[in-house]
């Protein structure tokens, strides 16, 4: 349990990630493009790197926590990026929400370099990742996994494996992206319609949750309707983003998703209103001639 | 506990609501457009009746179970509709699922007449009507609820009372609709997807029923296509009906429901290739390009 493993990207999920492997008893360098974020980590244990390519000379396990692929390619092969800087047979974990096919491409890209590659984007939200019991969905060869050995397990209450290629684990996390974006934008159209048409939105949301009609993400982000409280905690761009990965990756092989779509432009309308950066249920603001519940703070 | 109770519409609903009202010791009149229907559950208890107006001459609380707005039309103001032959102060509890206003107008009628109206739509399927354990969405007159006394409870787990007058139970009641149909076509969508993709469809389902990602109907009803088995529990037809409920609601006062309108589309497509009469969840076979899982009987 002394390995030595690497955490870049520090933020909402990265840093209760590295926590989780802290308390498992790794030894975790860290870094992000915040020094100060890294450094605050060291301090309670740990070690704090400027860069990248800093990190990856003390790592055999550099696990990636940035926002998508752009990021992922500074890290990697941007200045000071880790991947010349990685020992051959080390093994890259990428966790950000990306196309599939790029990620299926970044596997044969390190491959070419003697890296191995996991593919293993995350679920769950921050307090799930600070006390490891989020969720991964992962794909990769077998002796990536075997390199990672033990500290999935550490970060996740559920690592699912999907394949011994990359890929597999990228296609769950858009797809569970495109229902997970269908259902806000289906959850506020309901509640919507129901404050059109005089019903108590309070009696609305407990008939439905409790009924057929209900949906994870319903039950969670209508309450934030009902406070009028829209302080992000996933925000409405998030999904200008991750509904846009899902179309990109279905329009490589011409696959219609209407749903996909037509959600896809309800975030956008929302976005460009004003409310990119307000919780994802504020989607609900493209409805006109509705008066939502105010804040109760 | 000798009250007479009239149960019209014998279906997969009302004869499970009907044996509910038996079982809880009512004397239970019934009739439905298939006689035989009517006696075979009178033979086990209760009375057959050859039309609404026969039964309606017995029961101070009439309970309609029938397919729609139409249907229940026939049974109130059609041929030996129940509506002439029920006594002053008699209630009328209207179970389908219709258009509120439609609802909201009934009320009225019926009060014209001297009658009592409860606007009582129901949801949980046939096997919860049977057990008594099914939900009721309802509102009506204090007057409709002290006559109809214990009887919604008898048939119902669940009796949400949502107001004072007719519209809000239908009103809740098409929005749970609303959720149910999109939440269906997008689970759909997302599996279309996965197997577009060549993720494993088990694997899938497993990850997104344990995910944020997750609805009610994704879990019910995808287990459907992974077993091929497209056995009409509830069939792709009552979803062109009820989103185009829904549709119509939101149409009387110009409101836009995009998604709501997609997924009708979808349903449609569904119906007019051939699998109208199919379970919902054969919406997925509008889905080009894609092999479904084979049935496995």
């Amino acid at each position: 349990m002394s390995q030595n493993i690497g955490v870049i990207g520090l933020g909402a999920m990265g840093r209760g990630m590295a926590q989780s492997l802290r308390r498992a008893g790794y030894t975790v360098h860290v870094c992000d493009v915040r020094l100060e974020a890294a450094q605050a980590f060291a301090a309670e244990g740990g070690v704090a790197h400027a860069h990248p390519a800093a990190l990856a000379q003390h790592c055999e396990v550099v696990v990636s926590v940035v926002v998508n692929a752009a990021q992922t390619e500074e890290v990697l092969f941007g200045p000071h990026g880790a991947a010349a800087a990685m020992a051959a047979g080390s093994v890259f974990v990428m966790c950000s929400t990306v196309d599939p096919n790029w990620s299926i491409a970044l596997e044969q890209r390190l491959g070419s370099l003697g890296l191995q590659y996991l593919d293993a984007p995350i679920s769950g939200g921050s307090a799930k990742a600070a006390s490891g019991e989020m969720t991964m969905m992962t794909s990769g060869r077998p002796e990536a996994y075997a390199k990672v050995g033990q500290a999935l397990d550490a970060m996740a209450a559920k690592v699912y494996q999907l394949g011994d290629a990359a890929g597999a684990g990228s296609k769950v996390k858009i797809i569970n992206q495109l229902l997970a974006g269908v259902h806000i934008a289906a959850a506020a159209e309901a509640m919507a319609l129901g404050l059109r048409e005089g019903v108590a939105a309070d009696a609305l949301y407990e008939v439905i949750t409790h009924s057929a009609g209900n949906s994870w993400m319903f039950e969670n982000r209508m309450a934030h309707v009902l406070a009028g409280d829209y302080t992000p905690l996933s925000a409405v761009d998030i999904f200008v983003k991750d509904l846009g990965l899902v179309l990109d990756t279905a329009r490589a092989t011409k696959f219609p998703l209407p749903l996909s779509a037509t959600a896809h432009q309800m975030f956008m309308q929302a976005s460009t209103a004003g409310h990119g950066r307000e919780d994802d249920s504020a989607v609900i603001k493209i409805f006109p001639g509705i008066t939502l519940p105010a804040s109760n703070k």
